[in-house]
């Protein structure tokens, strides 16, 4: 499609993104199109999140972690459905203040997540846009054919169960602007994983082989189990205690005058990128050990009962939750 | 991923867009994911084209035809490679100017040009920006195994052909903007052509069977043509005579003082979203034939040599081009 006539255009695709493409597949972006085979026996899983700056990421954020974060909130789409991502596709949106350095950055940030993560760039476009600078993102994968993890697979009595740790993606986004008092090493922590969360990726086989519904926990914990919830058309019990942190959130809840408040707020920021999921109670100790060789914190928080909802429960009392997590905006 | 709260856009995807989600594939847009079946014996086709408003499309377009347009120019992209679509994944961030009224102007122009062409929506997002209006959209299709047309096999003695009209898309913009002086009816029928270009995937049968190279007109006949000489390591010689234009382009052309000039602009305006192709001379009388049994206009407008780049002739003078077409912005 035309457009303004911007010097550097054909010059990013050549110079810095052609080298990111699929060696076959993305026809070294000289395409307007990329071919990618049929895969016998799986079913093509996508995905796509989009961001804007100074909505879903900060004007100070560097480029590279943008990118990578762009990369890794869609990856955490497709390892909560067991799916095993194989390549992307990408929109850019310039803004005035992306100049090669910036783009530079942004693309070496995706060429080293792809390294981490196995994907490649398939194809796509970069247009100029006199408004915030902004990107989107279709993530690719493979799942055996009928195994994709849905949300509506939960029944009572199953256990709810969380990967890693819930909150840091709110006290992340805090630390990032500068509105967090504690030490610099953590503050540091905080903002790491607010700029490059880890998608649970190595924990997707385990997800896909026996989950009984999952859904990736960007809203909030809170929201997203919501989400589940209702797909599935059931009730969920969840304890408050029981919610995993992590040592910098943890020195953050030691100083608050009501840790309980604190929790709730942790419990529905969002930003996590974890895998929130149900599974059969008693496949409870085999998740267990494979999360334990994979060195993955797994915590059981709740259990799957009749109703609708989601109650959050502390010391047995039902906590109010105002606000269960933010919305799409 | 979280972001501003911002009240309507769940509401957006459940009243606006799940109605157009695929039925199977796309789950109600209920979870984060769509999921398609491999087609066995075929290859994946994608492709991407964001737009942003007031740099593709005119603060003044309708919201349906913006849509419409954004699905066409990405259909005539894997109708120059002879694949058939079947859904895509849509990304909307929103401006300020988007209220419901907009929103769902947008959605009945997506319903409208689904039914036309066989496409459901898969999934997506939806965000909003400070920005303007934009919108990235990744249309999937397939091809029979390993039959995706290429730009880099046309080869010397091949003939070069285009479909449709040339010049309607740099006229129409014109028209969209009020600067031409025709009559009222032409000037109607381009801003048509700008807002809702016809993609050729009626054409894309005879494309993969007997096309050596092909691209769609996007950029600019000659500039897109130059993409397909460079990627087929030869040079092509055009008849700027022989293009084809529509009645209001010739009216155009006949008010023109410098009618050489002004053919010159038609061929590198852009915004055709015909098909630019090249076959072997032996089957160009088959082309024809099925071109016309689809009333669809089809010329040859030149011949494969040996070399490189695209020379323009006019009554056996090379014609001197200055600039052949966009840039991708």
């Amino acid at each position: 499609m035309p457009s303004v006539d911007v010097a550097g255009e054909f010059e990013t695709i050549r110079r810095l993104l052609a080298p990111l493409a699929h060696p076959e597949w993305g026809r070294g972006l000289l395409d307007d199109v990329a071919v990618v085979p049929s895969r016998t026996g799986y079913d093509l899983v996508l995905t796509k999140d989009s961001i804007v700056e100074g909505v879903h990421f900060l004007p100070e954020d560097p480029m590279d972690t943008v990118a990578r974060k762009l990369l890794r909130v869609n990856l955490s789409d497709l390892a909560a459905k067991g799916a095993e991502p194989f390549g992307y596709m990408l929109g850019c949106f310039w803004s005035d203040r992306c100049g090669w350095p910036e783009r530079e950055a942004f693309a070496a940030g995706l060429k080293r997540d792809q390294t981490e993560f196995g994907v490649a760039l398939l194809g796509g476009d970069t247009v100029t846009t006199p408004g915030p600078a902004s990107f989107s993102l279709t993530m690719l994968g493979w799942v055996p054919k009928g195994r994709a993890v849905g949300r509506d697979g939960a029944r009572p009595d199953d256990v709810v169960l969380v990967t890693g740790v819930i909150g840091d993606g709110y006290l992340g986004l805090q630390a990032a602007q500068e509105r967090l008092s504690l030490e610099p090493e953590r503050v540091m922590a905080l903002v790491d994983h607010y700029r490059t969360p880890m998608p649970r990726l190595a924990f997707a086989e385990q997800i896909r082989d026996l989950a009984t519904a999952a859904i990736d926990v960007s809203d909030g914990l809170i929201a997203d189990l919501g989400h589940l919830a209702a797909a599935s058309g059931v009730a969920l019990d969840i304890d408050l205690a029981a919610l995993p942190v992590s040592g910098p959130a943890q020195a953050w809840l030691d100083g608050r005058v009501d840790p309980q408040d604190a929790r709730v707020r942790l419990a529905t920021g969002g930003d996590d990128y974890e895998i929130a999921f149900t599974a059969r109670a008693g496949d409870e100790a085999e998740l267990r050990r494979a999360a334990e060789r994979q060195h993955l914190r797994l915590t059981t928080i709740g259990r799957v009962v009749a109703g609708t909802g989601v109650t959050v429960r502390s010391a047995g009392d039902i906590v109010a939750i105002g606000r269960p997590g933010w919305t799409h905006g």
